[in-house]
């Protein structure tokens, strides 16, 4: 059987650097699919072209409009591939309008020199930390295990007086369990709710404006860890005249740093 | 007299939505352009478009292949235009070759809820920092008054033994002095030197292949700053198999966030 995730990246080719797609209902947001499922089919993209070389490095997601429940399409562009990166430029279109632009680059990885300087959040086991209820506001949310070790953000509840901390510290797996990989870290960079809610404790309209993630991890690397699941931090940083930034980590269990991101999203008031 | 950056970004329309511009010696680096110049050049294009509506809110530049010194072409493609967000993609070409493409995302900027979470980081005043030395390693470095509060890259030295971390904190300010703007910003959110140099104490072949800003201050927010200096800080995560990424802020002396970022740069050894 199909894993949805697969059902929901999978691309047909049209020919003329074309890819044809449809919205999956598995991932469906408040409008339209969950942001992250839109970055995994757009990587997936590159990562089905015969062209491409090495494993994807960083990849920036524009979210221009959005995306209507049913089909797409996706137009691929290299636009030039050197010894060691490779940059990619996509749109999704639906009725001929850009609903999404995507940058992609891709890079060969190998044996070198090797730091980290960030330090793994301290968190308890996913074992002992209760997932968050089935089914959730947002079906996309049922698609994650998500196990908030803590701050949870409000799915319900009064405005914050005083406004708490914007930050969320989280183990999230693909439920159904699936074996990690490079579309499903793209998916889960963007599982992080927005943080202006969690420091609020207020709905108000707003939208992912741009994404972008680094991917440190090689493919060999990811592999390894099966279906995860990942430790994932978000915070933001300013909230300020109609739009607020995002940063986040994702963390292997055994503490490698798969990948590091940010996010820009407009919010009404 | 025209300052050495306005001639930097100065556009010639070509119609069709093409400009023409060129690299300028005054920001020159390695081998051809520093990577924030051409940041600043391709937010202009931008900038000065008769179709712009709002501030630019985030700029992803992907740095395809180098910009060899001379003429360079600008395409400019409004991807879609919203009540509240403006999509821009562009690529810069130099004899029909992609060298580097950005998206820009414009947006409607308004009084609504403000809040800050990051904290601003102790300096001494930059009245009490020595500016590095001119002429520096590399010509764009003379035009920028860099002051290293803690953290300089070592411009000549010896591997360090152990590794020292990857953090700076500089106040930088355009040199000669220049009323603070967008397209400033967008090529001070650059100025860092490669973090893994810093880390290391040793001078690898690298260079940046993506860079993201977002822009949290606004336009009338900037120009109150006159001409800076602003305070920036950056450090790295993860440096691993050939790719590093960098984390940057950009604050201004009275505690203002204007713009945090994230680059990912390719190194060989």
């Amino acid at each position: 059987m199909t894993h949805p995730f697969d059902k929901a990246i999978a691309l047909t080719p049209l020919g003329e650097d074309r890819l044809a797609g449809a919205t999956s209902p598995a991932y469906a947001n408040m409008a339209g699919p969950y942001g992250g499922i839109t970055a995994a089919v757009l990587l997936n993209a590159v990562l089905i072209d015969e062209r491409r070389q090495g494993d994807p490095v960083a990849m920036t997601v524009n979210y221009c409009g959005a995306v209507a429940d049913g089909p797409f399409e996706i137009a691929v562009k290299l636009q030039r591939g050197g010894k060691y990166t490779q940059h990619w430029s996509l749109e999704l279109t639906q009725s001929g309008g850009t609903r999404s632009t995507a940058s992609i680059v891709c890079g060969a990885r190998g044996a070198v020199f090797s730091h980290v300087e960030a330090g793994m959040p301290e968190a308890s086991p996913p074992e002992e930390v209760a997932a968050i209820p089935v089914p959730g506001p947002l079906t996309w949310l049922d698609a994650y295990d998500m196990r908030y070790v803590g701050g949870a953000p409000p799915f319900a509840t009064a405005p914050h007086e005083p406004l708490r901390d914007s930050g969320s510290l989280v183990w999230v797996a693909d439920r159904p369990a699936r074996p990690l990989d490079f579309p499903a870290l793209a998916s889960i960079a963007d599982c992080f709710l927005p943080r202006i809610v969690k420091a609020r404790g207020l709905m108000v309209p707003l939208g992912t404006v741009s994404l972008t993630t680094y991917f440190h991890a090689t493919a060999p690397e990811i592999a390894r860890l099966g279906s995860g699941p990942l430790l994932g931090s978000a915070r933001s940083k300013r909230m300020h005249a109609n739009f607020f930034d995002q940063h986040m980590e994702l963390w292997s269990r055994d503490g490698h740093l798969l990948a590091t991101g940010v996010q820009v999203a407009w919010y009404k008031e």
